[in-house]
């Protein structure tokens, strides 16, 4: 099987891993976050719906991939590690309430004399438990376990050349997908049908490369429940007199490109059609600050200062670091562009910027994921910016 | 909204996971499962990405649920729980570096006097991760935790009738999804094509009633890639001579009815034909052993003596119980059919029941989802129990 990176690029990471590391004061680092893995090893599956782990140790030449014996077969497929470096524990590991995953991991510790190692382990991540860290500090009690929550991530967060490629391959999809969507919200057409065809166009892909299941179902909050952005779709259907935001993407090898827009059917209230336009211009207006040298603060500031003007105050985050991810999540948990997010953006970095503005039965989202360069935010996408009404 | 249960449904829940709390020695119960959220209170979103959180107290006669802003306004529309006992933490919590989602959670413990109870946690259900468990540990040091992993999955595990209606929806729409699935694995046909026409299949649903997204994402290792059953589509195209496995399921408001065939384009291999017979006979005769009474252990030994009347040797489990769920798993993490599971099946339990036969360069997987009831387990899908050979 063909990797999507050469080994050179998969070593430049583990070495960028390393010296952070390093910087943090780590010897050893546990990783289960699944787009980690992915990113360090290859290593990609389905498979963190049982516990698995990629081990970076200070002086191993490569990572430690653990899983399961059927996923290990996976593992000696997609990643570039020398397969004695691929470890699997028993079967019957599998939800036993005797046996857990980590104690194959405490004795490859122990095994390699890191019994005294300051281990790094990913505390808030998805898929690392509780019992987890109480397993190895059962089994391993006298290592120092240190937080290294979202490490890894931060070294993800500058893409390189082959990285942005696929995020605009994923773009190509993400345009047909937001299309499909456009047109599937119509009067009489039920919720599951829109959805159906968004999933089918986004696996698809286009003719030259094919899609990938994305990290969040389509989101197509509707009419009433447009105020709770994360209920999925229902068998009701459209009705005229409601709007709709698509929250959708394109995925290509589990790069993500996520847009979001919002339909209308029938004549959308004056202040829905007013809001658009200050959303569009206070997108526009942020993607603009988002410079190598700016703030993520800044660039939330730069919206906020648009809506004010407008006399409209919103409160949650208009935006995120994205790329490489698995479900449950597309974001990649690092830059927050909110208030008091102090991170400098560089050239390279890849934010999906989604500002949104929603009253009791409305709501306007309206989205572009950019890179980040010296002329400011440059989308991937192209895509028209504006709240589509259907009449 | 229109819950898909009547609350009396929700209150036998709540009192049949209370005696359990009680039997355990739990006090209050911490739940993050989205599963378990969703049986006892309704609650539905994609929003476990981030934190969140139901409790059940001895003392309450509700559920509490903890959550984003925004995914409050969801638990507004689909619990049947008292608004007052939706509870909201900060959205700058969300990733935060300084605030966590738990340490709302521990303010509603405190305010409530529950600093000596006996606190049950899911420590290693998803999502429920290491910094959640500290947290709450540090916050709230005078209570004892005790780990509740799998507490609300055993009430879970004999379906209501309304449960059962929802599961032999998911059945006709899995038998859709199947029949999809074999038609489009044909010679030159990229794979992402085909699982594309398999993901609309199953969110269309019914011309009754819509679908909705599995646990699992369409599972169809092929190739030699087929030892590996979790790695997902490529862009590659089919080929003759090579066999394609099938992992499906059909949703129904979360319900799953899952499904796998193996599809062989050409003439197989005659070792392949033969076993694809013994997994049948396996299949049909652990079918038969699952009466109320039998022991999980015994199903397995039951399909374990067929095999091994052939020459086969299988070391991984044969099946486990299913019903509602989401990502990134399907299966309920109570019963597994494997040597060892003392569990005695009841009637009106739900198994996935998955044997396979693995060589290096071929596999055959044939499943039933099936009822247990006293003439055995019956399957919920009427679907050919056969290798799909394709010439």
């Amino acid at each position: 099987m063909k990797l999507p990176f050469t080994s050179v690029e998969y070593r430049r990471r583990l070495a960028n891993t390393k010296a952070r590391m390093e910087k943090a004061g780590i010897d050893v680092l546990f990783a289960s976050d699944p787009a980690n893995m992915n990113y360090l090893t290859g290593y990609d599956g389905w498979s963190f719906y049982v516990h698995q782990m990629v081990i970076v140790a200070q002086d191993e030449p490569e990572p430690l991939w653990v899983g399961r014996p059927m996923d290990a077969n996976g593992a000696r497929v997609t990643t570039w590690l020398d397969h004695g470096n691929i470890y699997e524990y028993p079967d019957h590991f599998v939800q036993s309430t005797k046996h857990h995953p980590m104690d194959l991991v405490a004795d490859i510790a122990n095994e390699r004399r890191w019994a005294r190692k300051r281990i790094g382990v990913e505390m808030d991540a998805y898929y690392f438990t509780g019992a987890c860290i109480d397993r190895l500090r059962k089994k391993l009690p006298r290592v120092r376990f240190k937080d290294a929550t979202g490490l890894v991530n931060w070294v993800r967060i500058v893409k390189s050349r082959r990285e942005l490629q696929y995020i605009t391959e994923a773009a190509r999809i993400a345009e047909k997908v937001m299309r499909t969507g456009i047109d599937h919200v119509r009067p009489g057409l039920r919720q599951c049908d829109a959805a159906a065809e968004i999933w089918r166009t986004g696996v698809r892909g286009t003719r030259e490369f094919g899609g990938d299941y994305p990290s969040l179902p389509p989101m197509l909050p509707t009419g009433a429940g447009i105020s709770a952005p994360h209920l999925t779709w229902t068998d009701e259907k459209f009705r005229k007199g409601q709007g709709t935001v698509l929250e959708l993407a394109g995925v290509r090898l589990h790069y993500h490109c996520p847009m979001a827009r919002t339909v209308f059917l029938g004549t959308p209230p004056k202040k829905m059609v007013e809001s658009a336009k200050v959303v569009v211009e206070g997108l526009e207006t942020a993607l603009a600050a988002m410079k190598p040298g700016a703030t993520a603060h800044e660039v939330e500031a730069a919206w906020r200062a648009v809506i004010s003007r407008h006399g409209i105050v919103k409160e949650s985050r208009i935006g995120y670091s994205t790329g490489l991810n698995y479900p449950p999540d597309w974001g990649e948990h690092t830059i927050s562009l909110r208030p008091g997010d102090r991170t400098v953006l560089e050239t390279n970095m890849v934010l999906h910027c989604i500002p949104a503005i929603a009253m009791d039965d409305w709501a306007i989202e309206l989205s572009e994921c950019v890179r980040v360069t010296r002329r400011g935010g440059i989308p991937f996408c192209k895509f028209p910016r504006r709240l589509f009404v259907k009449r």
